[in-house]
């Protein structure tokens, strides 16, 4: 075992306010079935509360009746503000105060990456309990002149806590690699130094979600499938080993490209991404979450995490539950 | 020990335009006695690229001839751009590709927080060539309704690289605490969900970077005092056991209290925010690599990094060099 923990609690937050695909359908000039065909996406969520607020009522599901945590991670794609990270207004709307917080930022894969850097710091004994936290409102940045990243962007937050544990689980292997050549392929160009709104050239759709999905597609496919074989083959597993493959959610396509080029069954990756889409880093955790809920991953389980995010990067975790 | 590792390269970049504090009193409308006499800054640089650039400079100079890094980490304040995060970015402008990246954001904490993860990582050998690399660019956030927080920042990057070793060095105790009830001390408020460019209410000054130095200064004090005075007596250490501490440079009465307040010698206490002012995140690292160049740290030495950051957070990192 790389790292040595036990996820104990598990939360999400999925807002109530529904909408349909064919309500966005007017609003991107597509039909209902041009956007199901195309992203797998039926209907997605939409908040009316900001990130802090979604990630604290995960938050407070996953820690339960669990003693406070002594780490708070953000692990977010896109932040409440740029300045002080979002992990602060997590834990100021838990009510807590002195508990040391941070953000890690990978985009679509803060999770993994925060679930990589607590195993770490549980392994050596740093952190005893802690909460990672995912949180995004993707539909505040829909840009609706590009119909397809409009239409698969949906809310949603997931948290899970980690305690050390004496039991035969944690992190059994992860691998990432980033790719600038593709750094433009999903963007939201604004909201730093580089177009800033003092900037005479900044364009108001600068600050909007921006992505190639075919060529993200394209571009990550092989990849992703070189990056699994590796990983699979350095832990002498096959795909019948993994009992659950839990991928970001970033399209119907995405998803079903696991089964179709990966390896894995159909029934071997969660799909959720019909009624709440892509959720930006709370995908894959929202994903992780309701597997735990549905019964769907038991003690001893071996789960496979993986995505590709805006870098373009993409990333594998295997756990054992 | 708590994480062995060495750092083996250290590179730092400062633009070379210089803006003296009489420059700047004219846009603040103050005179330059009330800043040098308030801030303890008589110029700041300010860089005409961005902070990708300037990171990768400095990171070429951590680099210089050893082995490309297998993780790079962006610890910076403030981002290039929302999404993807910078350390694509930075990875883009070093010519490298696959190399995993992401971001650690806890603003002015950001290089500390890093230090810890990316010793984390050496000690469990997840990953043994780590570039951490602090750039940020504060003059593009300035509000010069804001006299005081407009006086004190300004631009620089800084680079580390941390190898595993066989050596007794590393990271002998780290501390962080957040208290989100001070949030509103230190903001930029936009670049986010919160006040997206889409809502009426945002205002351009909410992209601005905006301080309440004495309300700081105030609230972090005894924390900070407190905080040092507990992770010297855990580490069985006083004062005059540290060879030099090494605050984040917020302010030059901020770095004055190490010595008035926290029983350290002016002359154990590194201080260059005369000349380069506050820079968000890479102010720390700059000034451990400045005192690497002048040789003010050697082989041995007991180190103490420390500083607040907003949200306000207080850290400690004592490390043996």
């Amino acid at each position: 075992m790389k790292y040595n923990f036990k996820i104990t609690g598990f939360g999400n937050y999925l807002p109530s306010k529904v909408e349909t695909s064919e309500e966005i359908s007017k609003k991107i000039n597509k039909s209902e079935d041009w956007i199901i065909s195309r992203t797998g996406i039926k209907s997605r969520r939409v908040s009316e509360i900001d990130v802090d607020e979604m990630g604290a009522i995960a938050a407070r599901e996953a820690i339960g009746n669990k003693k406070k945590p002594d780490l708070i991670i953000n692990a977010s794609g896109v932040p409440k503000q740029t300045i002080p990270d979002t992990s602060v207004f997590i834990q100021k709307e838990l009510g807590y105060s002195g508990i040391p917080s941070f953000s890690v930022h990978s985009t679509c894969l803060s999770f993994i990456t925060a679930l990589n850097v607590a195993g770490s710091f549980i392994h050596t004994d740093s952190y005893k309990n802690i909460l990672i936290v995912s949180s995004d409102r993707g539909t505040r940045g829909r840009n609706f002149n590009e119909p397809e990243s409009a239409s698969i962007l949906g809310d949603a937050a997931a948290a899970v806590y980690l305690e050390k544990t004496k039991e035969d689980s944690g992190l059994i292997d992860f691998e990432m690699s980033t790719f600038p050549d593709g750094s433009d392929l999903t963007e939201v160009r604004g909201g730093g130094t580089n177009l800033h709104p003092q900037d005479s050239q900044t364009k108001f759709e600068d600050n909007l979600f921006s992505m190639k999905g075919p060529k993200v597609f394209k571009f990550t496919l092989p990849k992703v499938y070189r990056m699994i074989s590796n990983i699979l083959k350095r832990n002498k597993l096959g795909q019948r080993d993994i009992n659950l493959l839990i991928p970001h959610q970033a399209s119907g396509k995405a998803i079903a490209a696991y089964s179709k080029f990966g390896g894995f069954l159909d029934d071997q990756v969660m799909n959720i991404i019909s009624d709440s889409g892509n959720c930006v880093a709370a995908s894959l955790p929202l994903a992780l979450v309701e597997a735990h809920k549905a019964n769907k991953i038991n003690k001893d389980d071996i789960v496979f995490l993986v995505g590709t995010g805006a870098g373009l990067s993409i990333a594998s975790a295997i756990i054992k539950v």
